[in-house]
């Protein structure tokens, strides 16, 4: 069966062989004198120190540093329910940037279980051996609960990037795209395409950092999201009690009728016809990878800044602006959960980066800017302690 | 609280600072092509295709040299129950030690359950991440149902370190003793100290290495186990069956009386009157740390060969001999268990390498010594081959 998948000359099998990541020593291990300090009998004396006093483990274990990326692989990429296994190179994509960008140690847990209740008792259960815990790539709506509920059990950071990290980028690119429009953020009227994780997290995260969720309207693919629906449950159903002040029935199509934004994160394909009657000025973030809700090329014949998730197009809206950053000020800080101030911060912080140049081709960095994480790291930091909850 | 119990200037604590492993990253991420390759959209191709034939996560993830490190923090050290935090120095250091010694990218994973139940869950959830699992540091009889019950749930290798790593090095300790001293296993008299996860298993694999059961009494804290005992369940009630032919009573004194080989693994002491009554020629192997159940100057006085756990006496039993080898040779050879078979090839190459070279003070080989590892590698994954438990 695998010959016929994989070519394994091609570049992308030859970089994968054996994994991306490895284990590294930061103590010397040659000599009997070595030993007796990294193992027995002097590791003793750290444990004692730590059962007396338990937050010696920050400085004194890699906990402070380290970060479990845990997924149950249920909503890969765009590649479905394909599994823990399969999923693995994807967490281990997300270890390695961790490190490059932020220098924090990431290790891939992917769960033979696609239970909620199994998967917030397996990783409570293995919290104490991270400082951190990123979900990855868990559909919704079993990826709110899991959220919820790891958040209020765990005193670490919980963070689900697919939803989080995907907002904080969105509102830095929308704060950019704005700014460089001469619009207030709190005058856009905004359609969202999409109300998976990405789209539910995503509408809050813009109307947390100043939208105004009257003039947001929501689309699933069923169609616009309002009080009008009456098969809506969870999330769905506090977006239509939170949005769509004006009670907006319909398709994406009467969602972007005068919209000045569009934000795509559904996968589903936009018309033409529908980007046509967007406001004069409109932004347009299509999302969906690798095809776009609507190709950038299209969208640019009817608006002034276009954004994707690609790298081959300008302003690629990457995750991977957010979460090293978000972690390592985060692990910085000591703090003990993740709150909406510390993620408006990370996106002022992605925004503040390129905001003295911006252009139309340019209102996010480049996901390979060394100046990013650092900001951001700081501004989360910064937030962690005005909001209380940092222990540093 | 810390400051009575930590010295920061103290060499142990100094090297602790920031915990002694970390993350790093075998692929290059400084391009966008590289980005492109290692992650999105170049790693959806890999997940594709592991997906499709799961075979290839051998090929193409970390986990085919991964081991999950697992602990409950119930039986750490000599330190007894210090929990899961206070664990992690313990688990970091053989995580450096898996890597220093044999390759193998070992994880701490310190799990916040002390429930069987729990416990055994967690390890399941999170086994597809790794290719093998090191039970480390889980307090007897807890550990026996943990192990028995993932070692069939799981089809990668699981390995309760206190018990096969100590009794693999113990095995191969007294083979090079009985050679020294020109006598065969199968005809030696042992008395075995201690019932816990350590006792019991050196036991077995004694047994399995060529030990006589007939010939073999164990004590725990009561004293002589054997059918005479009302008080026993679980594998203190095997060893009852299947150990002390004689129906022997009383205490460590009555089990050390005409006894050729004393294997101390309970911690407690043993006095020296015990000790003087072996028959001529006798081995001791002390193994508790850092006090051995007798001093080894004074078990000199009475007997030929004397070893114990501590780095600075001669004939050092430390786990370190086996553990990275056993591992690296199941990796290698993608065994789906651990076998007995697996153990006792793993304790002949241990005894092996200094087998032409063998003096009372020299009978295992040192902790640093290089050889180990790959020797015993090499024969463990020879003996899963044998056994039929390879995948390659």
């Amino acid at each position: 069966m695998s010959s016929s998948i994989v070519d394994p000359a091609d570049p992308v099998f030859l970089l994968h062989r054996g994994g991306k990541m490895a284990v590294a020593s930061t103590v010397p291990l040659t000599s009997r004198e070595d030993l007796s300090l990294a193992y027995t009998p002097g590791v003793a004396r750290v444990c004692e120190a730590i059962a007396a006093d338990p937050d010696l483990a920050d400085d004194y274990t890699w906990a402070a540093h380290a970060v479990a990326v845990v997924t149950d692989g249920s909503a890969v990429l765009g590649l479905g329910n394909i599994g823990p296994r399969a999923a693995l190179p994807v967490m281990e994509g997300k270890a390695v940037l961790f490190k490059q960008f932020a220098g924090v140690d990431a290790v891939p847990i992917c769960l033979d279980t696609q239970d909620v209740d199994e998967i917030v008792a397996a990783v409570r259960a293995l919290a104490p051996s991270f400082g951190g815990i990123n979900l990855e790539d868990i559909s919704a709506p079993r990826c709110f609960e899991v959220e919820r509920r790891l958040d209020e059990a765990l005193d670490i950071p919980v963070f689900h990037d697919d939803q989080h990290g995907t907002a904080i980028v969105v509102l830095a690119a929308l704060r950019n795209a704005a700014s460089l429009l001469n619009r207030k953020l709190g005058d856009l009227r905004v359609a969202v395409s999409g109300a998976g994780a990405a789209g539910v997290a995503v509408t809050k995260m813009l109307i947390a950092g100043g939208v105004n969720p009257d003039q947001v309207v929501v689309c699933d693919s069923k169609g616009i999201i309002g009080r009008h629906r009456t098969d809506l449950t969870g999330s769905k159903a506090e977006l239509a009690a939170s949005t769509n002040a004006d009670g907006r029935h319909g398709d994406i199509t009467e969602a972007l009728r005068g919209a000045d934004v569009l934000i795509g994160v559904s996968g589903g394909q936009i018309p033409e016809t529908a980007v046509a009657g967007m406001a004069p000025d409109g932004i347009v973030f299509a999302l969906a990878n690798p095809t776009p809700e609507v190709h950038p090329e299209v969208a640019a014949r009817h608006v002034a800044v276009v954004a994707t998730g690609r790298s081959d197009y300008p302003n690629q809206i990457n995750n991977v602006l957010a979460f090293p950053g978000v972690f390592r000020g985060a692990l910085d800080a000591g703090a003990t959960r993740i709150t909406e101030a510390m993620k408006v911060a990370a996106a002022d912080a992605i925004a503040g980066v390129v905001a003295e140049s911006l252009t139309v081709e340019a209102i996010v960095p480049s996901p390979l800017d060394p100046r990013v994480a650092p900001a951001v790291a700081e501004a989360v930091a910064e937030a962690a302690r005005r909001d209380g909850v940092a222990r540093r």
